[in-house]
This record gives structure tokens, C-alpha cells and sequence, in this order.
């Protein structure tokens, strides 16, 4: 039995839409098959720097050895790289267009390449099939020689390590993420958003049903929440919004 | 080949979300890898009672020795207890709050354990990832002694058997199923919702279009349907709401 | 290892819903497992002739020998029919209802079969799980006898070959494509909707964010778009809606 990496998808492709499907198929024909696993099909539409944030969290979250198939693009067809990144341990094979210069800025050991030994892409719309596609499948199944692969010593597009202080992302229940790291922050911190100043509660069941508050995610960000309510409803959150940081009282 | 159960995930993590990804990629990191389907990641959002009437009609349809993980959660972090039982042939690892109460008032055979045999979770928020998928790897996979495992004797909060007078779910295409189970009701009854009062039919296409009726559903439960149109539109129906049944005229 | 081939789902039942996860649980019962994969469960509502076109530029695009579980039935339950249809090397399971008659009219080779061999289906209402799965998994195995099944000359309810001039499916980008394929069209073509009349680009960076065009999307459909924008919204698009060809101007 051949060791194969799992892949996992990181896109806004859209869960419920004819993308994702496309994008299996062609990982499926291009075995042997890498097990598939959508870690988000609905990351922030367009919206690359938040999506970036977003993936550099998650990542941690993934097997080393994982393969992450990376797609956010609004600029797709357009004059941008295609690239593949090495980053501790795991593999992402995105545009480059900043989405995974977060991962690339927080890693310590990382080594990245011009993904120019694919064919041309099929389509001038639809690079995640036809590009990225099967060029996670080919590094999944160890098939690509790096040493004979031109290393690109920096990314295009390069954003910074540091905390995003926006919300990158809401989730059904209604919590409000920030791009900022927990560990980076004073406990007795408040987090301030549009008037309101919330305190930190260590989980949902410590607060009253109804009221807002932020606390550590289970991805290690700063999150605004409400026990068993939606904060973004509550506090008529939206994606992008600035978020501060107050030292305790 | 060893022989590993099929893991069923149902949820209420948002099948659009970042939550069901990283529950995957733990049950992938814990091989050998189980097959895991998701049967339900959309479940009634913070409802216990109606989650579990509902997992007790889908359950029925699974096949035996399927592992079942079960998360609606909104006590994560609190006191709450986490379970595995075994009930007529399948598994369920699931927090102790009712969710698999009904499952468990229905068996005929049935045990059930705490799970005091993993490590404490790594995050306070997200048992779904940290405790149940973990557990329920081990389970799937046949690695858990049970004889060295304490018995729990009751669950500490259980539902009764009985059907539940309510609509409990309500689908995409606006179909609305009762708690109630259809062979407990004579065919001739008709269920009253509001002040709606609705005569059975065998199947949508002997009702004209966009007329409302009840059926016995897929999973054995009185339905509230309407020939291609949306029931929950035309009637105003929402979850939770009241449902009676009244003798044939 | 025995060679099965992988099943592609192509539903209406909901993403998000507790449908597909049932049909999946009936396929991995069926074993020896295909790789199932979702290529579509969102297909347009009750809408049999616009799933039709859609499914026939998506199936293009799977690999040779895939087996599509094609389910879009709103007369489920009534006499339609059910059919196996082998169309230039690939399977349909479906009802016969339409929805694989586009495949079917175009197809250069093609032969079809009554679903007749299989169990009677256990519900009235969802023959996806009860007949259309373990039938699509006994094709996938290779495990049906076709000369001992009786062909069907002709489809029951048989759409042309012809392009629809229709929105048959709009993204959750807010793309709308139409049922016209861009190879049947001058490129200089100009496409009509409702009042506004719009210009073909190549791929979506070559116009300003916020601009309406038409282009050949990666399913070979013309697709009315907008450059980080959804079209839908800014043009008032609705699923069905009338689309014209002009000459360029």
C-alpha cells in the first residue's frame, strides 16, 4: 500500500454548489485516491485576507503531512502565480495572491515553487479543477521532484505575521471570529466592537443564555459569542468589521 | 483488512462550516480509517429534544454495527457527561444531555458508559473534535476493553419513548416532520397544526399541486407536506410548533 | 482488489438535509464501497428540464465508466418510471422523467434499460435511498446482467438535444448560466436578458469589478457574470428566465 497524503480543501467554492464535486472528480481520476476532506468550502467570498487569517488557524489543526488545497481567487484567469508552499510540515498548493502568505509568514521552516511544471490549464475560469487539482494530487502521492522545480524565493503577494484586528469569519451559530491569536493577549483583556466592550468568559455555559462575550477558540483566535444566541445578530456583526483591544479594567 | 465500523456524523456543526472539516481530519489522523458519512450535520440548532426524536427515526435507517457521533451541545465545557451507548446493535458517542435518550427509551437492548477512558479535551469549546471523535475512532475500530470500562446504569437525562407532539424538523423543500411515528396513529387520523387541518395522502403526487397533506415519511414519522410547493411556507409552519391528532370524521 | 466504479450524486435532496447521508448509507452497505462523491445535491428544485441541461454539461466533465445516481423526482411515488442508461460511457440511474434525456439526445452511443430487476422499493416517497441507490451500486460493481434485462427503445419523457435558452442554475457567486452551450454560438455574440444587453469577455479580471458580461464557463455554458459581483443581484436574474442571442453589433 503506497502512502498517499490526505487532502483537504480550503475554498469558496460554495458547499452546495457544482464545484466541489468537479474538483473530486478530478482528484479521484488522478489516483491513487487521496482520501478527500472539505475542511471549508465557504471561505469568505473575494475576500482574501480574511480567508488567509482564517486558513493560517486551521491549518495548525491538520495532520502533518496534510495536503491543502487552497483556493480563494477572485483574480483567476488574470496574470497571478500559481504556487506551491512547504510549510512545518504540511503542503499548500494555492494562487498567489496572499492566501497563504499568513501560513508562509508564521512558519519557521517553509520553502515554496512556481507551479510551472503543470499542463495549461484547461479552463481560463476554473483553476481549482483543472490546476490545482491535480497538482495536490500529484504532490499527495509524492510524485513531483523538487530538485529539479525552480524555487521561488519569495510569494507575489506577502501579508504580514501579525494579528488581523477584524472579523474574519461568522459561523451558523452566529460567533464572530477575529484574526487576532489568543496566546498574543492578556487574559483580563476586553474586546471592543462598533460601542459595545465585551468581556472574556472561559465558555458558553458560564455566561447567561443571551448575553455576549469573547473567548479562546478551539483554533486559538479571539471570538465573539453569546450562550446559545447569535453574537453577529445581537451586535449586528459583519464581516470585515474592526475589532480593539482594551487592556483590563 | 481489519474490519472498521462506519462512522455517522450528526451534528448541528453547519455542513457549511469549519467545524465537521476538523472533526474529519482527527477521525482520518486516528486510523486505521473508518468510512464516514454525514448523515445530518444541520440539526436543529441548540434543540435537544427535537434532535433527539429525529436521530431516533434516522438511526433506524442505519446499518447495524454503524458508529454514530452525536453533537447538538450548547453545555459544552459545563458538567455535563459524555456517553457511549449501545443500543440494538449500534453506537453512540454523544454528550449526556437527552440527544440520544429517545434512541436509548426505544432500545430493546442497550448499555451504555461513560467516557472516562480518553484524555481530557484539548479545547473547552469543541468536545466534537477533542472527546467524541476521538472516542468514537477508538470505538469504530473495536480498540475499547469494555469489560474494564464502568457501566453507566442510567443516562442523567432522559426523554421518554413517546412520540413528541411537535414539528421537530423542517426540511429544504419546506416539508414538515412530526415526533410522532406514523404506525402508532390509524391512517385516518388527521393532524391539526394551527388552525390547519390536514388529511392524509400516500405519496405528494395524489394531492394536486401545491395542495397540504400529511404522509407517513421516509423514516416511519407523520410528515406535513404539499405536492411541489413548501408546507412550512404556505401553513407558516416553525419548529417547535404544536402538533395534534385528531380521529378520522 | 476488484475494480468498482466511483457513484456521482446528482440530486435535489439538500446539501445540507438528511437525504443524501441515507443514500450514502445505503451505498456503503451495498459494499464492496464505491468512492461516492457529491457532485450536486442542490440541483434546481422540481425543475426537471433545467436539471436536465445542467447534468448534461456537468456528466462531460466526469471520468469515463462513472455511474451518476441522477435524482430530481418530484412524481416519486406516481408511474413514472425508473431507468439504467449507458450514454458514451457512462451511466445513468434515474426516473424517467426527463432528467437524463439530455444526456441521452446527445449522445453519440447509447442503450437503456427498465429498472425492473430490483426489490420493490421499501417508501412511496424516496426511491433515491430505496431503489436508485442499491441499484446504481449493483451497476458500479459490475454486477447486473444487461442481456438478461429487457432494453427500452425509447425514454419515456424525451427533451431535445437543443440548447435551452434559460437560466438554468445561478451560483452562490451569484453567477447565472444559461442552457446555451458557447461552442454553438459566434463568440462575438451579444446575450439579452430582460432589458440589459451584454458583451462577451474572456475570464472575469479582464472587466471592472461590478460589470456585467457573458463568457463560456468551464462547463462549456454561456454564463452570465459579474467581476466580483453577483450578477443575479445586480441584474434581477431569476432561475427560468428567458435568454436571447444577438449578432454582434
Amino acid at each position: 500500500m503506497t502512502a498517499v497524503a490526505p487532502i483537504f480543501l480550503y475554498t469558496d467554492f460554495g458547499s452546495a454548489d457544482i464545484y466541489v464535486g468537479q474538483v473530486k472528480g478530478v482528484l479521484y481520476g488522478a489516483g491513487p485516491a487521496s482520501p478527500v476532506i472539505d475542511l471549508l468550502n465557504d471561505a469568505p467570498q473575494f475576500a482574501v485576507t480574511a480567508s488567509a487569517h482564517l486558513l493560517a488557524a486551521l491549518a495548525l489543526q491538520l495532520p502533518l503531512g496534510a495536503v491543502v488545497l487552497a483556493v480563494v481567487d477572485p483574480g483567476v484567469g488574470g496574470a497571478r502565480d500559481a504556487i506551491a508552499l512547504e510549510a512545518d510540515g504540511r503542503w499548500y498548493v494555492a494562487p498567489d495572491n496572499g492566501l497563504v502568505s499568513v501560513v508562509a509568514a508564521r512558519a519557521g521552516q517553509k520553502r515554496s515553487f512556481s507551479i510551472d511544471w503543470m499542463p495549461q490549464p484547461r479552463s481560463a475560469s476554473f483553476h481549482g479543477r483543472d490546476l490545482f487539482a491535480p497538482a495536490a494530487a500529484r504532490i499527495a502521492r509524492g510524485d513531483v521532484d523538487w530538485s529539479a522545480v525552480t524555487t521561488k524565493r519569495e510569494l507575489d503577494v506577502r501579508l504580514s505575521a501579525d494579528n488581523l484586528m477584524q472579523i474574519i469569519y461568522i459561523d451558523h451559530y452566529g460567533n464572530a471570529m477575529t484574526g487576532i491569536r489568543a496566546d498574543s493577549v492578556d487574559q483580563a483583556s476586553r474586546v471592543t466592537i462598533a460601542a459595545r466592550t465585551l468581556e472574556r468568559a472561559r465558555v458558553f455555559s458560564d455566561v447567561p443564555t443571551g448575553v455576549a462575550f469573547w473567548y479562546e477558540n478551539s483554533i486559538g483566535l479571539i471570538e465573539i459569542a453569546a450562550n446559545q444566541a447569535s453574537a453577529a445578530s445581537l451586535l449586528n456583526i459583519s464581516l470585515g468589521q474592526a475589532v480593539r483591544l482594551q487592556p483590563s479594567a
